[in-house]
């Protein structure tokens, strides 16, 4: 019998996400639910809306949220403009733009793939030379590579898949609210990213925005997309002006993400950005001090995930267990082949603060007992 | 500039659905969230699974959790046990089991349709020789119909779907956890529901079961699904002893359902149904009273939601809007063959008590002028 009622205990997220939450978040969810047809819920709807605009960087009329993870972000991207048979050029330098390769082989596509070694970036004459010479119909990429700490410059990739023609899909899953994302100014087609990494709020919801040529390009599709939960064109039926029933969306969580992104408006998106980097540069440079080097060279790091090497002789395991026996601080390792290599620690959203740094900091330094 | 913490309005949710939300799962939702891969996480989910088999009336061990909401439970039905080509017998007396047609016809199925007039439903006479005849490999119908109001006894379609070899799919969305649902003593395959209806929690989880003989299946299936975010053997490497990273569940909404199913352990699911079937009928007794009638047989109808007959004369529309303005009520109309013709009516979950029955025939006695 489960008669108490629920009591999680407090962590310290510092892994890849999610990362802490914001009390105001908490707060909103407990809100009274309306129905997903209440006038209301359209109202929050369409103010996510604006205030994801501003996040991605768009001015995207299609920029909604999708109810599922930031994964299901990803499925829908290439559920809706992956058809079967098309070429799609993947830049596959880490888990995530694996898993793309993956999703779109699954819905019928020709992947073609630049393989760089995982902590590795594409230069834009590189980006540009593969898709010149591949010339596909998609091309997708990972902005903010969560299993290697890896940032993608976004704007040779956009502009050469415009001019071949090709649909660009970008995943912003640890970069939306914490970096520029970019993405008009990067010409890109299709983005999506999560709500639990620099946006501050817990997972499930994951925001999607299309550029108009996309948003064309999906009204003249022929065939259906396999998936019906992730249907765009029934989802723009539901959330636009008809709004015609499509599925019951987790309203709770909207409530959530709206909470999320109007403490992102207060803070204003720059300071946001600022204080991520700010940190994550006081967080390199006490890991230096203590002589734990970085993955990924400087120009390439991204401010929200961190990707310290693992020093010489010492288990990675030990180390996050020794971490959350002692301070209930969750940090990751890497995996595929970065397991055991690198630890993955986030500085994001409600999290990154120059306070949580020197803690992890001084934790980290007796855990390696340097 | 959204400066102010959201606050939403108090609705009374007596639609089909999401329904009122219990006060101790508002506060298990503002917990903390801890990561995906903390053994706390997989604690709640153990307990979930366990509440939810005696919810289903199964001794599944694959019994879990989608991150979506119902409608991600049907998909995840129907893209892990619906191959191309597979002949798929569907029971279509309504909305949702059209929707497993639509859905079956976008993964490759042959769809075979046994059709019957929104409202009614299938003997087991019926059943049994739809499926003899067809010889289906997979057979799906909606338990409980949303779109209708009408009940579809499982029994004798379980059975017959086994006895030809088939894999049977139950939409039990709006029955879980306000009847009995059966899916051992009918001999189910695969079963799925959403939180937001007689559970009592807010929408964003799909709760799914498989049989041992659906998990074999499963098992032997040679071909990828399609979606990567639904595929429930990668879930299950997730979920069970290897833990394996999938995607980022959901973590509130878990607490939030959790929390749901705790309540009615407390309850007790047999007072919990008796509770359900006892205002339905003062619903349906007190409608009678004022010259209502039901569109649905009497020993068909389902206990959680109601589907009274739009009298002669009546705009179906004033009414809703009449009871939204006048006392925040929210019910639903008809759609489809229905439109204008029945309003939708919930009496589910923690809403369903006397004192709302008694609210909301006061209300609608009134708006309907009798």
């Amino acid at each position: 019998m489960t008669s108490h009622t629920l009591r999680a205990p407090t962590r310290l997220l510092f892994g890849p996400g999610p990362s802490p939450v914001h009390p105001r978040v908490y707060e909103a969810m407990r809100e009274p639910i309306v129905g997903h047809l209440d006038p209301f819920f359209f109202e929050v709807n369409q103010e996510i809306a604006r205030l994801l605009r501003t996040c991605y960087g768009t001015a995207n009329e299609f920029t909604m949220v999708i109810s599922g993870t930031g994964s299901a972000g990803m499925e829908a991207a290439v559920a809706n403009f992956v058809e079967p048979g098309a070429k799609t050029a993947i830049f596959a330098n880490g888990y995530f733009s694996d898993r793309l390769a993956e999703m779109a082989g699954r819905h019928g596509a020709e992947v073609v793939r630049f393989e760089k070694p995982w902590g590795e970036v594409y230069s834009d004459e590189e980006a540009r030379e593969f898709i010149l010479r591949e010339r596909p119909a998609v091309v997708a990429f990972v902005q903010a590579e969560t299993s290697t700490g890896a940032y993608q410059r976004p704007h040779a990739i956009g502009a050469t898949a415009r001019e071949v023609g090709a649909i660009s899909i970008m995943d912003c899953v640890t970069s939306l609210g914490g970096m520029p994302v970019d993405v008009d100014a990067a010409g890109i087609d299709v983005a999506y990213s999560g709500t639990q990494k620099a946006l501050g709020c817990p997972p499930g919801l994951a925001p999607i925005t299309v550029s108009p040529r996309g948003v064309e390009w999906l009204r003249q599709r022929k065939t259906k997309p396999v998936s019906w939960y992730l249907d765009l064109k029934l989802l723009l039926d539901y959330y636009e002006s008809a709004h015609r029933y499509h599925h019951t969306a987790p309203i709770s969580m909207f409530y959530a993400l709206r909470e999320a992104l109007a403490v992102i408006e207060e803070e204003g998106l720059e300071a946001r950005w600022d204080r991520h980097k700010r940190n994550h540069e006081l967080f390199v440079a006490g890991l230096a001090e203590i002589g734990v080097e970085m993955l990924v060279a400087p120009a390439h790091r991204l401010w929200t995930l961190n990707t310290p090497k693992v020093p010489e002789g010492v288990n990675d395991l030990e180390v996050r267990k020794t971490l959350m026996a002692r301070h209930s601080i969750e940090i990751a390792g890497g995996f595929g082949p970065l397991a055991g290599k690198v630890f993955r620690i986030g500085t994001m959203g409600y999290g990154s603060t120059e306070e949580n740094v020197r803690l992890l900091l001084a934790a980290l330094k007796e855990a390696l007992g340097r």
